[in-house]
């Protein structure tokens, strides 16, 4: 940073530091939950729209230009050009990569439409209504259920409710449980099937400072890419096809390319994945003991596993590359996560603040045994279902790390619901799901390699075996005792090369035609790895049902004691994030990381050029640094910094799944794509720190500036609506 | 941080903002070379003191209360109190603790004047005055002087120019050579050899951040400690005896309690060992592609090994922990060195300026001719003298690696020089050296560990033998190949297991008896480490003899080439650090050291707090823990950041040796102490970037604050002249 561009921080930091006068909130509102008082404080953050232009049941609100993509996404253009995040993009763009075409490195841009190409597995939920369904869930729930009687009353009705709801066909519903069961919202979405890859940034724009720079600030990465969804030509959602036409969006975003500063008013719409706010101490305490501890040494070995495989063979080190970036994305969070909880001694907090509600409830001897009662049994509760959980952490962990055994287990399971009734199998598991699982099937098989697969099963199955006895994988430990070797050890590795030598599971094909067979056709096949799953399934079913009580006990419970905290607080608690649509505002503002630090808000071109060192991840591409060198800047100049804005500070409650959020200005313009948090809060899954939670985004003016000075995507740029 | 406090930052920020109107400036002036328009610029940015009350032949300006102890420290009362750095007494406090009393744990503080302990091996040279006697020196330069010639005829004169200023006793004297010969100092120093403890914080807040936060901003370390000379009743520099007082200083330092702010004036005045700005790019070049390189390889080695002794053996490792802590400041400060030497691309600006000034001296065509085979015979030296300086470095740190060869090589040489007349002797090696030579074979014992210092010589022998042809250590090679082992390796091993098993030289009494004895007796004892000692003395003489060359020619060409500069950019250059007396004027400022990040002037207690972990080098000790929960700050809250000052920054120009300088406001208060550099900018003994450079200063009141609050060293507070 040069002298000149140190006094202009200097002047901004002046002006924009007057301009904070309200505090921004946590929050990840439902849409039709935001009340006058909320709506009132965003008005006066600098909100200029009314709450119909957010959000109205007549499907025309700024909401449903947003798209679920498994992280988030939104509509751009009224042809269906989609914005989202370079990482949310980063499968379709590797699935269509070749050694010989490395769009991953290059990165992709069709000049005309007939150029676009299939994103692979990508699928586009557009938001098209939610409506609050609890009373029709509730219904069900009788005096005198059982907690399992209870969970399995809600999940028939909302089996129901779905089905009803999707009878219309051309959508998928979700019927949510918010705030454990406090209430529970239908969402409807159009389920788009065809998407193409428009335009993408090369790596080292989109992904630039990879690894070492996830979750930190300042950033300097161009997190941005652009899909477009297709229908057929009776403009219905279909699959891929030569004949498909752009899909029109009822509703799509305007950008605004006026810039932002210090203090302005922020909003975002999207997914955020999961939040745990309203957990008790003694279940965040499990989190912090167990969970993340756990995590963080299973991702640490899969990495190396992986890690190990991939320098031994270079094609398999490309079709492993997601997985590792997946996994270190993981163990990042983590240990922030892990380093924030026992930083701020959140149990301690959380305990605080417990006590303080029961001495608050005290005047109301009747509440007060209510709510130790409540208290009490919650903590037995998860006491009790302590070793079915961690039991059932190791499973899961296990089949996301074997694939392998992710066929074996889906197919099996495939084969034991589909001799049911549609309305009494498993969710998951109905035949509206059969088109995900083919896809998956289908899917998977970029990122198979056997050997890497048998490496990381093995690396499980001999963990398992050191399992403290009440969570011991029993079907395991009878497999390998028939064997009759010497040592477990030994039986192990025989188990494994008659897993790997002999199944069929490799093959797509193969896969595909398991999935279709009789569950007595599946049986004689004699596949050994469906042989394994089976066993496994009794200890997951078991494991299924402990889920069930589990989530029925809470269900009763958590709804009544955050009740009694919203009366104590006298605030309606906004339920934690569950993947469903949320708004959330705040403003633009940097932050104090620690004692005589100060962070700035927003990032500028220099920085990017300042970090470059040539190496990956900090290589910045040629046709950057001549534009750099050129001053060839147009009129992507920020007037507070005197340079090119990259990336920017927001207060807005995220966490993933917001990924690609559309971060809007007063006016509802597309100013920014959210794409991160900040490692000082990673905690904020759990608490929400206003001096420190900080969401991180790319400007839409580096954006734009890409496109043009960069890529010369002027295409893309044309069908943009954008205002100066 | 608190919300509060982000916001007191802001105002602080919003207040001195404005205050920043004078650049400051590097520089380290010799104190009788200020000109007038330097003093015009220091007036103006706030210096309120005479020139004479800095410095003046009378010998009673500020000046005179600085004192040279490796590192730089300065009295601040009438009874001879001396403050410098923690880790400048650091040796001291090692050598006075024991298993038992562990004073660097601890912490030592003397209540009264008879618990003040002598600090074994330490002397403290006082400032007397200084003399620029460059006429005399270079009237012995005759024309036709070969530069080994002119070399020794200066060389000579020195001595003479020494033993004539010694003569009257008490004084040491030495002459500096500025800017390659351009000048040359006589300095006078008064030297005190009874230096006592009297109060060192406990490491935990000495050196508070340790390895970790070294050169580091934030820091948060209380790097300071109080010393005291002492005198024979007499008032003359005695040896230590009981009978001894303290010493008066004519001049010492007051303090001041006022507190700074952004945009402050400071003054330091210190012994800044070396600086290298006046190099020509290609004697850079070697710097960046061999010296920094080599020196990173082997202090890492190095560490490595005494690390891995250390860990064997617990007695091993309190007496080697001061040697690693050496290695590994030299070893982060030559990486960051390195580092920024590459990013900032020096070599390349260092050949542009060269390249600008030749085209400034072309029109006049005799002058471009004078300097072009100035550079190209500097670059000759250079280049005919790369291997010679090879050699010598790795002697030299071979030599610093085993202390047991340093004994020897010392021991040997000076039975050979003791022969000659005094005149006629090696610099270090005449009569007046004698007290320090045997000082240091007494106090080196104290971190000596024959069997470490085998596997250290073991290690450079090792690699001695892997040197290019041109470098090889013919000694070596001629010793080992006697051996008639079938591999040098084997005869490496005889050949160290005889010098280590056979030596007198691990103990004290016998190194003073060998260094009593003639050439002869000391031949005759066929001590295995004197006779290698002998044996490599060869090579030594041959390289001491080109290293005589080498500087006899850059006293002939440099201060032409500087003068040549000096015109070029009309100002006289000031010259590079020698470990002689300087001045240094600057402003209290914070930096931005990347994009978006701004870090502020100063740290605070609460940042210290927010650091603790509980574990080294981030463990406050209970005591201060206990003032902080208890809010008992006295009057030491500074009012800008409402909050206990810890360390603050400074533009001043500083290196190595500056430790322990006295940063003084306008009136020439002492408000700090210097006791280190940011890494951003370590380069800093190349080139002096005023956005970048700062120097790290420990905040008085955090001095006077620990020692209240904390330490209670209420004795120690009442001797200070302390301006609230």
């Amino acid at each position: 940073m040069n002298f000149k561009k140190s006094l202009i921080w200097l002047i901004v930091f002046l002006i924009f530091s007057f301009c904070l006068p309200l505090k921004s909130d946590e929050g990840m509102y439902i849409l039709d939950k935001i009340d006058k008082a909320l709506f009132k404080k965003m008005k006066k953050m600098g909100l200029e729209l009314s709450s119909e232009e957010i959000y109205n049941p007549q499907g025309t609100g700024l909401a449903n230009a947003v798209i679920n993509m498994g992280a988030t996404a939104s509509f751009v253009s009224p042809n269906g050009l989609i914005i989202t995040n370079h990482h949310v993009a980063f499968r379709a763009v590797q699935r269509i990569s070749t050694p010989e075409k490395n769009y991953i490195e290059e990165g992709f841009l069709a000049r005309t439409i007939e150029e676009e190409v299939p994103a692979p597995g990508y699928q586009a939920y557009v938001f098209l209504s939610m409506k609050d369904v609890t009373k029709k869930v509730l219904s069900v729930v009788k005096k005198g259920m059982s907690d399992f009687e209870r969970y399995q009353a809600i999940e028939r009705k909302i089996k129901e409710i779905i089905k009803e709801a999707e009878k219309k066909g051309d959508v998928e519903c979700r019927v949510a449980s918010m705030n454990y069961g406090k209430q529970y919202y239908l969402f409807t979405y159009l389920k788009l099937k065809d998407i193409r890859i428009v335009y993408v940034p090369s790596r080292s724009i989109g992904e630039y400072g990879g690894d070492i720079d996830n979750w930190m600030w300042p950033r300097h990465t161009g997190d941005f890419a652009f899909l477009r969804a297709y229908v057929g030509p009776d403009g219905k959602p279909a699959e891929y096809s030569k004949k498909n036409v752009p899909y029109h969006p009822k509703t799509y975003l305007k950008i605004s390319a006026k810039g932002i500063k210090e203090g302005d008013f922020t909003m975002i719409m999207g997914f955020p994945g999961r939040t745990y706010r309203r957990l008790i101490s003694f279940a965040l305490k499990y989190d912090q003991d167990f969970r993340y501890p756990f995590q963080i040494r299973t991702a640490t070995d899969m990495i190396r596993i992986l890690e190990d495989f991939s320098k031994r063979d270079k094609n398999a080190a490309v079709k492993l590359l997601s997985r590792i970036k997946g996994l270190s994305n993981v163990l990042k969070n983590n240990q922030g996560m892990l380093e924030g909880l026992i930083k701020t001694k959140l149990v301690e907090k959380k305990k605080n603040e417990e006590k303080a509600f029961l001495e608050f409830i005290k005047k109301d001897p009747e509440l007060e045994n209510k709510y130790i009662s409540i208290f009490s049994e919650l903590k037995q509760l998860y006491k009790k279902h302590e070793n079915f959980r961690k039991k059932n952490t190791f499973l899961r962990w296990m089949t996301y790390g074997s694939q392998m055994l992710s066929f074996a287990l889906t197919i099996n399971k495939w084969s034991i619901e589909k001799q049911k009734k549609d309305m009494d199998r498993e969710p998951g598991y109905q035949k509206r799901d059969l088109p995900r699982i083919k896809l998956w099937l289908k899917v998977a098989q970029r990122s198979l390699i056997p050997e890497a697969d048998k490496k990381m099963l093995e690396y499980f199955l001999k963990r398992a075996l050191e399992l403290p006895s009440e969570q011991k994988i029993k079907a395991l430990e009878e497999i390998l005792s028939k064997r009759k070797k010497k040592s477990k050890k030994e039986a192990l590795t025989e188990f494994l090369e008659e897993l790997y030598s002999k199944t069929k599971l490799t093959s797509v094909e193969e896969r595909l035609r398991m999935l279709k067979l009789s569950r007595k056709e599946l049986l004689k096949l004699n596949d050994p790895f469906i042989e394994f799953a089976n066993a496994l399934e009794k200890e997951r079913e078991f494991l299924n049902r402990k889920n069930k009580e589990f989530s029925g006990a809470l269900s009763r419970l958590m709804p009544a004691y955050l009740k009694g905290l919203e009366g104590w607080k006298k605030t309606i608690l906004y339920p934690d994030a569950n993947g469903t649509l949320r708004l959330n505002f705040g403003q633009v503002k940097g932050y104090s990381p620690k004692d005589a630090v100060k962070y700035y808000y927003i990032t500028s071109l220099s920085g990017v050029i300042e970090k470059h060192t040539g190496e990956e991840p900090f290589d910045c591409p040629k046709k950057l640094l001549k534009v750099y060198n050129n001053e060839d800047f147009g009129e992507y100049i920020d007037k507070y910094i005197n340079d090119v804005p990259v990336n920017f500070l927001t207060t807005n409650d995220s966490t993933g799944g917001n990924s690609g959020s559309p971060v809007l200005n007063g006016k509802g313009e597309l100013i920014g794509l959210l794409f991160d948090g900040n490692y000082e809060a990673m905690y904020s899954d759990y608490y929400f720190d206003p001096k420190l939670t900080r969401s991180i985004n790319v400007d839409i003016r580096y954006v734009l500036f890409i496109a043009e000075k960069v890529d010369k995507a002027f295409n893309v740029l044309k069908e943009l609506t954008i205002i100066k």
